[in-house]
């Protein structure tokens, strides 16, 4: 404790310096502070360090992970795999009841349109990316910069489809940077426990701490149907951690949003939050009764519900956040403090100018056109509202109609997605084998319908583009009725027939998407016009200011990339009571009640005599983590894998806006307990082998009573 | 136009030194500015004429209505009689689906538990109120308030079940009126139209205008198994309105918060209505679903979403009023001018102290507790979530439970609710024949439960109260469809056993009521002492400032009696558009699409050809209403009745906080209309003539194609 203290001064006094905090930001791997991290911590990290921990770190979906031995094995969480389980189940093999245990290499299945990356290379772009939008206003200026983007992708990287060329914008556009990926386009699933294993306290205990849950899995990087050689790869250590250790977290943190200004975030706390919490309260009520009309029901509607419900509680966390006087007074002060550094220097107020009076002019219209562009054109970048409500056969739809059409024009002269270098992404999600469900595509289709016209009123001429004369529940059943896209063949066939064969078709979801194409590119265009490009050119003259006052000692937004974050393994003070940084075994069957969702998986309770009670199942550290790192491999000094981020606390959700020391906390599955599942549970005996993961401890068999 | 606009530049004149602007005010009876309003509007309204207005209007639950015959017969609207038409109809025979149209009165049907009541006499209790409290905090204080309203009341009224009293605080605290009501306790349901004819554009185009609907009934006085003779009554006005006539609306708005100061608007903004919202949208998902489900449940699951989605669009107005700007800046600029006032006087600053720092300083715990009081005992006076989701069967089962232990005691110590003089409305609710529908009652508790345990946490003490072991689905399924309270004779049984009979039952219900009834009178224990008595306490300082500051030139909030308020007929401009004051019935025939919710009444639609395309059906008016002013009706300078308030607009819920003179619009169904409906639609002869509505106009009876 004393130790922590102590650091805990010096940390505040270099606050004061530089505006950010110790264990605070999510660092890039081409600026990571590598001696203030080592100061902080008492570690002695290297380039060497960083290079290795960088290429053990795996990208996959929106989650994160790590490879853990030389034969392309990966550990990342339960619900990473969620989808690749579903789409392998049915309602009569349903391995999230059952867990996913292949006794062998050979039983490991494949993931349907599943991918993961390693970050290999990264080359500065800025000059490039700034040239190419200059003079340049709205639309134009939007088109150029991902035509730009798309040039710079095509050309470093080609066609090989073993790698993807990304250019990404840092510090909103204050940096550009090329990252390059070795990419594996087919990956296994090689072990997912019960889903009550890894769920545990379902809804109510996510995003909460203490936790006990096993959210870990691991799949494997195939290449010409064998394994893939991976020789640098995290060292698996399945001890138990200790209290006060180091900890660095390498993963893929989704996308922060702190470098706004005050006038944006009122923009989320008043229009964004409120309408994508809204809408979704209804769609999980909806689900909910739903999943209650029968065991098929039920089967289909647990994933959904479970994303509804995370996305929903996160949002909540927000919400508090926003409206957490004293915290928002603390992001007014330090914006204010750097308003005034720029302000007091005359040379650099000429050179960036007002941009947060530019960003303010912008929020009304922002809050204006939200409900319109969320609800038909998706990709705000604001809210987690998305076109027709998530089903899986209008996206497919949607990409076989705008992909004929843009494949029709110069790759630099297409919306951004179709670009050269993103069609096999478009690709192999729509080629990808997954089951569809009527019944639920329907009930989220009807949904979106019905939102949209409710937020964007029954008069609104793009609700009489998107209804006709019908009501949502007729337009959904029709359509869903009608469509043949869940048949794969029928997709291929309709991608590469291109646009004579789309507009040949008549399939009712692809008619009917054709129907309102027109009327959902407008609003996107008006977006970009209005919204996007003003702001993409304020957020540069602030980020250009950002550098002169603070140097590079500031880290950029989040955005789905490659961080490194470090802190300790810690509890947490909260009022009246101290949170200790770990539980175990034996708290989970102390909590156990056997009701949902605290009911202890089948498996895992007949094992629970092998199970030593005090094995660590979950830690809480003090790094600076956000959803998309899920997954992210928890890694000590010595760059061994001790755990999996998997989750935060409601409490951390500011974290969206501002790090927070005093509550920060990222919620961590150990390898210990991972450890303990695959060797006195699940008889993965084949993995705790290849992990070489030899513990320390004798394994308690005794018997409890 | 010009008279208009001369008008309003006195108004400006008027505004400014009494910070009420004309048409602004829910006036009571006892204080209405007979003068102002003859000016503003250019009427000669006199004391006989308010009198009269006075006695002809009608509190019908939590609605407003008009006498309009001296038979007894009273306009209301037909949303207000909705859980008549419910409690009536069976899956077999809906009566919303076809309109009740009695052919004579004898079959004219009673309104289960239903009453009526007219305003007869008005005395200041301020002083003995006052008295009562002196000295006193907390729950002394609250008790001994309550306490002597019930005093005052039973000293008033006695046991006489003709007659009820009410002691009224009126400016939160800072005066104190009995009101004595004449009531009626047989209302029978003398017309209703069908459902669709009321309800044209469904929850679409409910809060909004131009609007095509007519919600209106009929509902009738009896006593004695008779008609009550009702000599003092509107005269009612068939004829079409006029454009920028004056208006004045009676009736009991329910609840406005227009005396808040900004710190406890804060807490609504930020706390109170994301919580209402949010869950009840979520309800409403699985209200939607289950109507889904097949025709039943439709028909069980119409009314409770009507009610859902009119409370939740009610309160997205309200959440949108309280997140923009320009309206918050105004509301923060009166605070701001009054508090000025004040505190330059230094006599007045000593006599009040400083009210605004007390009431922010009970906002931080009012923030904390607004959920478990809010879910777990109801009445916080904020917002509109209520205990149990509504359940029909845990309300009789509380009533049962608490009437028995409260009874036990000296009415002057029991729960406010249960004193002498409220208990006859206690037991007419409980003995009331309405059917219950256990899927709906599960629905509810299970969605209640289920949020109760999200929003305090599922290691609350609370919840472990609530649920013990049990999961909110099997508890809520065990409690239904076990309790017998369905049956009016068991409740019956319950409430006339007393104490020794709730205890000695093994009704499931009424046993769980019981053993949560000490944790949830703890939590409202505990919102007494801490949030409503300070508040009621520093509320009557800040009344006391007002009246000093101002005068009698102020209204009181809205407390669900009985006010008067006046305006025009006129439309509203909005951004590039001038909305009229008028819609009409070819206007209907134009929307209708034949989909739901644009699907016209299958017995109106009929009569298409009998109607007068140019007879007005709605109109909008400038007047002050709110929720609650349902049915109000709209009288003229004549003192006759031109039509029923059924609604406002989205934009008017500011009107909670604030009137704003732009954007206020009432919307009433007119006597145009309703005449046009009981005599071309409905074939309701013998009403049409008792109302003696013979119009000026010749009906349309020429074909139309």
């Amino acid at each position: 404790m004393r130790h922590l203290l102590a650091a805990s001064v010096a940390v505040l006094a270099f606050a004061a310096a530089t505006s950010v905090r110790a264990e605070e930001g999510m660092w890039t791997y081409d600026n990571f502070p590598i001696a203030r991290a080592n100061q902080t911590l008492g570690t002695n990290i290297d380039q060497a360090w960083l290079d290795k921990v960088r290429l053990s770190s795996v990208k996959f979906g929106g989650c994160s992970a790590g490879i853990v031995s030389g034969q392309g094995l990966v550990m990342t969480n339960n619900h990473c795999v969620a989808t690749c389980v579903a789409n392998l189940s049915t309602p009569q093999l349903q391995y999230g009841e059952t867990g996913f245990t292949p006794k062998s290499r050979e039983e490991e299945l494949k993931c349907p349109g599943a991918t993961a990356e390693v970050l290999t290379d990264i080359t500065d772009v800025t000059a490039r990316m700034h040239k190419a939008g200059e003079g340049l206003d709205g639309q134009a200026f939007s088109q150029a910069r991902e035509a730009e983007a798309g040039r710079i992708e095509t050309e470093a990287c080609g066609n090989d489809p073993k790698i993807r060329c990304q250019v990404v914008s840092l510090y909103r556009g204050g940096q550009f940077k090329l990252y390059k990926f070795r990419k594996y386009s087919d990956v296994r699933l090689a072990w997912a426990p019960e889903d009550r294993a890894a769920t545990f306290g379902g809804d109510l205990d996510n995003f909460s701490f203490p936790r006990f849950a096993i959210d870990a899995a691991f799949i494997r990087l195939y290449e010409d149907d064998k394994p893939v050689e991976t020789p640098v790869h995290f060292a698996w250590n399945p001890n138990r951690p200790t209290e006060g250790e180091p900890v660095f977290v390498t993963g893929n943190p989704g996308a922060t949003q702190r470098l706004l200004t005050q006038a944006q975030l009122m923009t989320i706390r008043d229009v964004v939050l409120p309408m994508d919490q809204l809408i979704a309260s209804e769609l999980r009520g909806r689900l909910i009764r739903y999943s209650e009309e029968g065991a098929d029901q039920a089967f289909i509607a647990m994933d959904p519900i479970v994303g509804v419900e995370n996305t929903y509680k996160r949002g909540l966390g927000r919400m508090r956040a926003l409206t957490d006087p004293a915290f928002m007074d603390q992001l007014a002060g330090q914006e204010t403090a750097f308003h005034r550094q720029v302000a007091e220097s005359e040379a650099l107020s000429a050179q960036v100018g007002d941009p947060w009076a530019t960003l303010a002019a912008i929020q009304p219209v922002a809050r204006e056109m939200y409900a319109p562009m969320a609800l038909l054109e998706g990709g705000t970048g604001m809210g987690t509202t998305s076109v027709a409500g998530g089903s899986q056969l209008f996206q497919w739809a949607r990409v076989i109609v705008r992909g004929a059409q843009e494949r029709a024009k110069p790759s630099d002269q297409r919306l951004s997605e179709y670009a050269d270098s993103r069609l096999p992404a478009a690709q192999s999600g729509l080629f990808a084998e997954r089951p569809t469900y009527p019944e639920l595509e329907q009930i989220r289709l009807e949904w979106w319908l019905s939102k949209t016209r409710e937020w964007l009123t029954v008069d609104s001429p793009h609700v009489r583009v998107l209804l006709g004369r019908e009501s949502p529940e007729q337009l959904s059943a029709r359509v869903v009725s009608g469509t043949k896209l869940a048949d794969p063949a029928v997709r291929r066939a309709l991608w590469e027939g291109g646009l004579a064969a789309v507009q040949a078709s008549d399939d009712p979801l692809i008619k009917y998407v054709l129907s309102i194409d027109e009327d959902a590119r407008a609003v996107r265009t008006e977006w970009r016009n209005k919204v996007d490009a003003p702001t993409a050119r304020a957020s540069e003259q602030l980020a250009a200011a950002r550098f002169a006052v603070y140097g590079d000692a500031v880290y950029p937004d989040a955005t789905g990339t490659l961080r490194l974050t470090y802190g300790r393994v810690e509890g947490t003070d909260v009022p009246g009571q101290r949170i200790p940084a770990f539980t175990t075994f034996a708290g989970l069957w102390d909590r156990a009640t056997g009701a949902e969702p605290f009911n202890v998986a089948p498996k895992l309770l007949a094992a629970k005599d092998r199970i030593d009670p005090n094995a660590v199942m979950n830690m809480a550290v003090s790094s600076d983590t956000i959803g998309g790192s899920s997954g992210s491999p928890a890694v000590n000094a010595k760059g061994e894998i001790i755990g999996a981020n998997f989750d935060s606390t409601v409490l951390t959700q500011r974290n969206a806006y501002g790090y927070d020391r005093n509550v920060n906390r990222s919620v961590i599955v150990t390898t210990q307990a991972v450890t303990t599942a695959l060797r006195d549970v699940y008889g993965m005996d084949h993995l705790v082998q290849e992990l070489g993961a030899a513990t320390n401890q004798t394994p308690a068999r005794r018997a409890r009573r």
